[in-house]
């Protein structure tokens, strides 16, 4: 998970506009997409060729960036499809965005979700929630399915069976020599649980959705302070969503969508006088999120590492001819 | 005269979508308005609450960050007028702009100019030029009034005036004790001239407005073993830009809206074989242009010195109830 952009409604110097990037093995999903993005993107990890946007809600600073986004993949000669998800409305607003893009010669999917919807993927799920924003907005949850439980070697050997091929088949729930997986396996576990919060007062989809997830990747574009504020506006504080956090027995919490009026030191102490396990994303930070049994996850600044392989390197524009980009050579 | 954003049609780790903001005195005035110009901004500059802003033509680059930067003003309660001024079509381009950004409560004014209209201001004119794009667009020459010739103090002495407040006179163009202006002043002297390409194929109403300019931002979108593809797009070489500049003995050129696809190297060498005072501008680089007989123009990097003085800094968003920027504070 790597926040792209942490701004909230306005730009700063150091933050840029709403957008996250979930990887899982291959595949690369878009939440948001706010007015530079694709610059974000080209600063950081690369200006991937997503195949998937996700929108929470129609906002400005949650989607202007996508017209542009659209026009680079076009003059870069894309012709892989690309699927866009979002609340209803999300075909008027495309209407719109590819007035604004012009010419975008690939093809377009329009998804537009309703919550209770469950998207179905290899291995885990993506479901939209409804928020509590003005207007309807979506959060999003991303859960895998259940693992098989742990394997117990010494309960097969003490059953009659060899380590060897018979193992793997054990673990991959097929009965050998009249051994049952469920007499050497463990209860089967959870896999990892994502909550993206979009843009919401503190909800009890939310809340819900959350229970004992991974991550959750909550708003606050709020301190205490401006309680009155953010309900006003639909957004949440810090302290909200730590105290949301809390209760749902998150393992970690992420604040992100920051307002440019606090300094997010007083945001963190905030969330952290409830919530222990609270952070405030930085643009460019990364959460990897290990298998519960293999640690805890960890919030860090993005480093090389976590590039793109070289087989989803982009190729450089349609027109190319000299290749070498600036960034490789001279200037300062 | 401050590159705010250097790419063409496609951003960069380092380049931003095109963008210029000129100062002239207290005047600032932004030409083109790429996406994420607002963050640019608030990278270098500072956001300014600018009054005017000029685009060049209606290409997805060269405004998609209008609709941002307009809602970023209404939401630190911008009560001022803005103007926006382009070729015809504006009106229409503003009518999508604004459905993008959503509310918007000051008042905006549209002016669709005619090539060849003139716009008069205290001290200078600004002039809108049909440049060789793809669709009406345009360039823009800023040029100031002529100013009185040099005063001649000893030519003054020598008609019996002494050194005073006679000399402050007879330099405002009135005649003193029978001495008239014209006998102790040099021929009238010509104001700096800047001249804006936008995006074009090489075009003559851009030579002809270059005649002895002090600057010419010129386009380079490409380099000169592209130079069908350029005419094609109607863009223009760095080499077809130096050759122009060489020809209407413009002071200095600084080539913008680079191609991601060569180094900027490249491009320097070929303009600087056929004009040697040729320069590719970066991100957030400046030009100041002194007045001709106190110097040459010079590209340098931006600095804390050319950032608003105390008058012009902007509030912070209207919500605003606990102050310090991030940037102030904290974090690395």
């Amino acid at each position: 998970m790597f926040f792209v952009g942490t701004a909230g409604s306005v730009p700063t110097a150091r933050r840029g506009l709403p957008a996250l990037l979930v990887r899982r093995g291959g595949e690369r999903l878009l939440f948001d997409c706010g007015e530079g993005t694709q610059r974000q993107l080209a600063r950081s990890v690369g200006l991937l060729d997503l195949d998937e946007i996700f929108l929470t809600h129609y906002h400005a600073d949650h989607w202007l960036g996508l017209p542009g986004l659209l026009k680079t993949f076009d003059l870069r000669g894309r012709e892989r499809p690309l699927t866009l998800y979002g609340p209803p409305g999300l075909a008027d607003l495309m209407v719109l965005a590819l007035r604004a893009a012009g010419r975008v010669r690939f093809e377009l999917s329009l998804v537009e979700l309703e919550p209770g919807q469950v998207l179905e993927r290899p291995g885990y799920k993506i479901a939209p929630l409804e928020v509590a924003h003005r207007g309807q907005a979506f959060g999003y949850v991303l859960y895998e399915d259940e693992r098989p439980g742990a394997f117990d070697p010494a309960a097969a050997v003490a059953l009659g069976l060899r380590p060897g091929p018979d193992f793997g088949r054990l673990q991959r729930g097929e009965t050998v020599e009249g051994v049952r997986p469920e007499q050497v396996l463990g209860p089967p576990r959870p896999g990892r649980k994502l909550v993206l919060s979009g843009d919401t007062a503190p909800c009890q989809k939310i809340s819900v959705a959350s229970y004992q997830a991974d991550l959750l990747v909550h708003e606050a574009t709020f301190a205490a302070p401006e309680t009155e504020r953010a309900e006003e506006t639909r957004h949440s504080t810090a302290a909200q969503a730590a105290l949301l956090a809390r209760e749902a027995e998150v393992r970690m919490l992420v604040l992100t969508h920051l307002s440019s009026r606090y300094p997010p030191g007083v945001l963190v102490e905030e969330a952290q006088e409830l919530f222990a396990d609270a952070v405030v994303a930085r643009d460019f930070d990364l959460v990897e999120l290990p298998l519960p049994e293999r640690g805890r996850p960890e919030l860090r600044p993005w480093d090389r590492r976590w590039t793109p392989p070289e087989d989803t390197v982009v190729p450089p524009p349609q027109e190319t001819a000299v290749p070498p980009p600036e960034e490789v050579s001279s200037s300062s």
